[in-house]
């Protein structure tokens, strides 16, 4: 496995694989890997003959209050994980390899305004420019992100199909804690006592999970979700919606298939945690 | 040479060039060509392997109150400037071929926010959008466009690094009329007494050249050229201008490499015409 740190590196390899017929899987990360990156880096290794893990803390897609410089890094444990899961690339570029003078952004309406978009403006839009980049750097055949960022995954959807980029992009289950917790990096935020209070998020997918059914309102999945993350003193609810699994839009009875999603914070961190429901 | 509408024909047609190792020139155009456009096309052919022109009236890059309903049409005469100048494939989608319920926008700020971006807001929105598509589509090694659209051509190279796309940017000079006028689609719309109004345009950028020198007044520049198109009658002036070559902000002094640019009301048309100054 190669590491490189600049753009040029990566046309250079990439095209040399493309001579040869290879296909090209790219997993995009912040780095800080945990199995949840793990299971998409293998799920890539399985499916495409070379792998490219992009390690990079994109500061395009984090608010002004929020936690950018704090972010959890650690490139030689990530690397180690990468070679374990089959990657043969990782793409760990400085903040100036990636943005000089950046005046040019992908953005994405509707599917950005609601949810996450709600209290993290500009994040989407953030995302949208720096996985355009990626995707224009690595050229990859397929792409994979994680169903714990569902949001991420329904507006990447959208903006391959939108710009027309011709790279096949795949969803991948959330993988969990042995508790329910879903991995993430900022769990590491968490103390002992938060890491425990932040099981209500798994909890309350558990319990949506019970209530939610066909022509069952929103508003009652809603309240039996809130009412347990309510009777958690540490936790506060940032949002817990329904909406429109295509277009992230708020649904008032659950008609078609939807994404049940929330954010809550615990303590300072904020988690979320979501689960998909497919109507018939 | 080839004519398709969908974005599956072009994908399949491009891949198999590329499987053969060959080089692909992408000319994008709105359509009813002229010897500007057959420039362009001819360029393409001599710098590339096989060449596609994208023929389409954006309707993004189109305000509520422009001139999309009336702009000019004429496919089956483009086709045969295609051919005539070696193209080998021409792209003429249908407009929902190219948007299904668009979200996503590529956007650019500062370069967009002067000249022609003052009285067409979400112009160059649509045409950074626009042209982001075709590039995925078609994924040219060369793109080729005109130096009349000139601040167009300063978007889209910004575009292009701030994107990351692999792409060459071709700006190819002015073609003019043999009295001066620059060939535009436009220029159609025109009345025999408009026609003979709009070589002001021209005029003054003759006057401007002359004028123009390092350490000389941006001011001054201007008032010469605006003094020849003031004294067309049917002539009105949206701007003229002097800005910073690269991102198109004004200058005070012509001190760096610049542009001056100019649109200017023929009756209801509106004409654009530029002339670009190197300092030393």
């Amino acid at each position: 496995m190669k590491a490189v740190t600049t753009v040029k590196e990566v046309r250079e390899l990439v095209k040399e694989w493309k001579k040869q017929g290879l296909s090209v899987g790219l997993v995009p990360t912040m780095g800080y890997l945990h199995e949840g990156h793990a299971s998409l880096i293998k799920r890539a290794h399985e499916e495409n003959d070379k792998v490219v893990v992009s390690d990079f803390v994109n500061p395009t897609q984090f608010g002004p209050n929020e936690d950018l410089a704090s972010y959890p890094r650690d490139f030689e444990r990530d690397c180690k994980i990468c070679e374990e899961m089959g990657a043969d690339l990782v793409f760990h570029p400085e903040p100036s390899e990636m943005y000089h003078e950046q005046h040019t952004f992908v953005d994405i309406d509707t599917l950005s305004e609601t949810l996450c978009g709600v209290t993290r403006p500009i994040h989407f839009r953030g995302v949208c420019t720096v996985v355009s980049k990626l995707f224009n750097i690595v050229t990859p055949d397929r792409a994979y992100f994680g169903q714990k960022d569902a949001q991420q995954l329904a507006i990447i959807r959208k903006m391959v199909l939108d710009l027309n980029f011709d790279i096949e992009i795949v969803g991948c289950p959330i993988v969990r804690e042995e508790d329910g917790l879903a991995k993430s990096s900022r769990n590491t935020y968490l103390s002992t006592e938060e890491r425990q209070a932040a099981l209500c998020l798994s909890r309350a997918v558990r319990k949506g999970q019970e209530v939610i059914a066909k022509g069952v309102a929103s508003a009652d999945v809603v309240a039996s979700m809130r009412e347990i993350i309510d009777a958690e003193p540490l936790a506060k609810i940032d949002y817990v919606s329904v909406v429109d699994a295509l277009d992230m839009q708020p649904v008032d009875t659950v008609e078609k298939d939807v994404l049940v999603a929330m954010a809550v914070y615990i303590g300072k961190t904020r988690l979320i945690d979501n689960f998909s429901f497919n109507v018939d």
